[in-house]
């Protein structure tokens, strides 16, 4: 399963062409988006209706909009959501006025820590208009009189979100979710639509035991929309990540499911470890990306949020400066790796019986042994045969055979795979 | 609940007032310290006769004592009584004879390493007199003859303790302990006759939730007592703490139940962690004070015992240095304090029911949430509430949420307490 | 229990006379070290016949020696089986043939790293042959040509086995196993065979609860033996301990049995805590002596091993290093007295309900309790009989006690012995 090594270029190329559009939780902006990661990976897009009840929540109107500036009176644009779509706030009402600067004054918001970087604002569920710009455009804004335009509508149409499953051997489903309704913000998270996407183009090249659901939604309320739509898929996933902020250079972060030590939390922590990486593991919160609806008391499926640096953590973050240079190619691919590490352990995580569970089997007559016995440099290899057998008693599964005994998991993988081509070991019964 | 300001100077006058009185485990200086507490408080007065039996125990011959002494033949008294009631030991029986310092020598105790303090001792169930005296004292005892006289009597009488229940809404009760027996002993434990008076001041003013009973009860046979006779009331005990020790200014000190993680347990730990005070906490030990028969294994109540510096641990402990000089009205304040917002969290302590489990609710429309999203600056409020969806599935006490979450516990309450109102949590049934 | 002062004199008398034998897991080097070992036991031989079946094994042909050596055509022997017999390798098939050094070198075996050391080498279950040398004489050897003679024979016989059952009151079984199958090595293994005669012959001349099993096989194949043909009594083993490198004077190590926390591992933890000395506790691992078989799945005894420095852990394992002034008599007794500590303990290890659970039995009226009360410096004794009291509920046994009260277990037993004397505490039923 090891990708391509031009994957990060043109995972980055991908955020590259996704960047310009703007993406909200509805809207035109999200499906061209949709649209487009349709033609890396075979996507199904479903749209749901404003209206539509899910949950505690109802799907809004869908909001598109062509156009949005502050201009003095000589026309002159000192706010254009033309340059950066981050400069109106997103899902803004419909405005066309002459107003002061007073009375413009509460609907512009800025960063001043961060003087020259756009914040990104939204109001989805509260109808209001406004816009972002630099604290430096802020201060310098002349007591004038402004021409105010929001050229967007708000209107009954529906949300967009895509699906692509690629079915297994097995209906266990392993989810994988990223949230799809930012703009120009490319480590969040057009770095996660860009990893999900390729992480579905390895998968659907190799043999798969468990079946696969990338769910590429707008955040919260699409989350919600497919768990109320799906009852029976949120039963079947055994495993699941949220993927985000993969594409900057910090260090692995992963925050682990509300379960603490579900199987996924388990695999993670070991491929992390066992990557030689530095990485952060943090236990789970309410707070978040849509670990949250999924990690609800009701659902509590066992999904955690495999990010770098976190949301929140990093000082572009929902800023302007959350831009394409942010981003690396060498950071999308090892992160592209690092989750088919985790899904390679996944897929391989069986639990199996010892077939002589009494006493040793003879090794040596099965040629699993060194012949020459009394050898103090007994070596790694014949050390996992050895725990292999004594920890597979139908409690311990291939994971809890790595963690207890110590030994990396390509060693003990392939002596279990010895073990059970000689008959020793044999896949447990569910 | 916040106490009045006066409360410290009031529970100094307290002690200072009963600190003359010969108190023991039976006797009118029990009575009449007990009888000054039901001044303060609403007190009921239990008197078990002489050879009632209680569990493994019999209700001893009631003592009571005049007068006792030692004095030369010019008839000085170097050993009185009248001086300090420590100068006996308490529960001796009585006693007239002249005898030389020889025959007197194994009557007296004294601290060498303390050559100026009196020791308290006891001999309550095995009959025999003494007499106490500074080790200076001791040492200048001419060898001559003296006048040994103990006017006491040691017959059929009484055990008396004292009771104060507040009744709440609700049948599940909290034991509030503390014992009486010690005569002139400031620290320990006046203060805890105090402090516990007190609390009963404040809680009676307070609506109340759960029921309180106060017990007031000489050491040992007291609490045994108690347990025989009320065989209900034990059952109900859900939280309980014995108060000793709560006048000096040394750090709190909580002594966990036998059961170690009872909701008393993780109350106080919670509690003195919050107060920002340095504090001290000790596994259960079947040594100490009347927590030694409510945790006794046939029991198994869970009761702590909450003190400043712990009997034994400090140097004037059982001598005449614990006095009034000891204990402050700055601490016995303080330990009143403590003990309120344990009882606050014990009362706050409910288990609810996220009405919402799947997925998050929509806090925006109801006026729950920041409506402007995409804000990095998330409050600890939003969190609170977030988490206390999050954990309210029927296993996790509001104390649950804030140990999980490391919100502040009136962060957390606040947030419950709108949650409440706003229908998304209810109390779980039982 | 305490052992006479010169059994570690005797114990290493023993370990001279055997160590010339050229024992093996067959033959008659292991028949007539039985027989030595019986001269101090009761030991009884089985004899199981070549070709048994025994779980996944089978006995394999007796191996019996008589001379092998290499020698130059001058009739010099520079490799001589006379001379040690570990200069053969053990198992070899016999071999008569004169041949090159190239055709010889295959079969020479040393250690570069200790170039005057002999290594230990078999080949139990794949039919070959080999000789053993320094790594000097082994680099000195001239490029001609050599006589290679083994006289041995691998023929239909029988495997043998000793055993020692010392019946106690009780039919629960404690399992002393050690190997008897290596030649001339004295810490591996003739120090276990030592100390594991003198414990049978400490225990023989005491009274005793448990009955003890012990086992004197060779290693692997003896163990699987005796599990085979003795299902009943691997079911009666409660605890059971591996002895293996007791002789030299490194620290003790103990590693657990698979369950990790059985009653063995507590038991030979606290041993070696109130012993006093330097030690070292190991998780499990199936990789060792033959604890391997008694752990495997199937089984999953509560059997851990004790030794001094663990196999593979000093450069004289396996070696003609480890010889004679390897093992010392002080370690040998030192390692006795420690085993009969374990012993002492697993004896002692009994649960207590405590008569009067419901509050403090009265213990002064019992004459258990300082008579004058009040004394702030309360003994150990007290301490132990308060928590013996407060644990006895039916769910702690002794060494609970003595673990949570942090009481040394002498103090804690005979405050026992006291509180069953006095009817306050009487033994659980099972």
């Amino acid at each position: 399963m090891s990708p391509a090594p031009s994957n990060g270029t043109a995972m980055h190329a991908l955020i590259g062409e996704l960047f310009p559009i703007c993406r909200s939780i509805t809207g035109d902006g999200l499906r061209q988006t949709l649209a487009r990661i349709g033609r890396e990976i075979p996507l199904t897009l479903h749209e749901i209706s404003t209206g539509a009840e899910a949950l505690d929540w109802t799907v809004p109107n869908e909001w598109n909009i062509r156009d949005a500036y502050v201009a003095d009176l000589t026309g002159r644009r000192i706010i254009d959501f033309r340059r950066n779509n981050l400069e109106v706030v997103n899902y803004s009402a419909p405005v066309r006025a002459r107003m002061t600067l007073a009375e413009l004054r509460p609907h512009l918001h800025s960063i001043p820590e961060h003087p020259d970087w756009i914040p990104y604002r939204t109001s989805y569920y509260q109808e209001t208009w406004g816009f972002c710009l630099t604290d430096r455009a802020l201060q310098a804004l002349p007591d004038a009189e402004y021409d105010v335009v929001i050229d967007s509508t708000l209107a009954p149409g529906s949300l967009t979100y895509g699906e692509c499953v690629l079915p297994g051997t097995e209906p266990d489903e392993v989810l994988i979710s990223c949230h799809a309704c930012h703009p120009s913000l490319a480590n969040d998270n057009l770095s996660g639509l860009a990893v999900a996407t390729w992480l579905a183009k390895v998968l659907a090249a190799e043999p798969r035991r468990l079946t696969y659901r990338f769910v590429f939604a707008p955040g919260t309320i699409g989350a919600i929309v497919w768990l109320a739509r799906n009852p029976d898929a949120a039963t079947r996933v055994q495993h699941g990540l949220v993927v985000a902020c993969v594409g900057d250079p910090g260090p692995f972060c992963y925050k682990e499911s509300r379960r603490g030590n579900a199987v996924i939390d388990q695999v993670v922590r070991l491929a992390l470890k066992e990557s030689g990486v530095n990485f952060q593991i943090r236990p789970f919160a309410p707070i978040g990306y849509d670990e949250r609806q999924y990690c609800s008391p009701g659902f509590n499926l066992p999904v955690g949020s495999l990010t770098r640096t976190p949301n929140g953590m990093y000082p572009e973050y929902h800023s302007s400066a959350d831009n394409l240079s942010l981003v690396t190619p060498e950071a999308l691919e090892a992160s592209l790796d690092m989750f088919v590490s985790v899904i390679d352990l996944l897929e391989a995580n069986l639990t199996y019986l010892n077939q002589h569970p009494f006493g040793e089997p003879q090794l040596g007559r099965r040629g699993l042994y060194g012949a020459l016995g009394g050898d103090p440099n007994r070596g790694e290899h014949e050390a996992a045969t050895l725990w292999a057998l004594n920890l597979s008693d139908g409690r311990n599964s291939l994971l809890d055979i790595v963690q207890h005994s110590g030994i990396p998991s390509p060693t003990v993988r392939l002596a279990v795979d010895r073990l059970v081509a000689a008959g020793l070991l044999a896949r447990a019964p569910e």
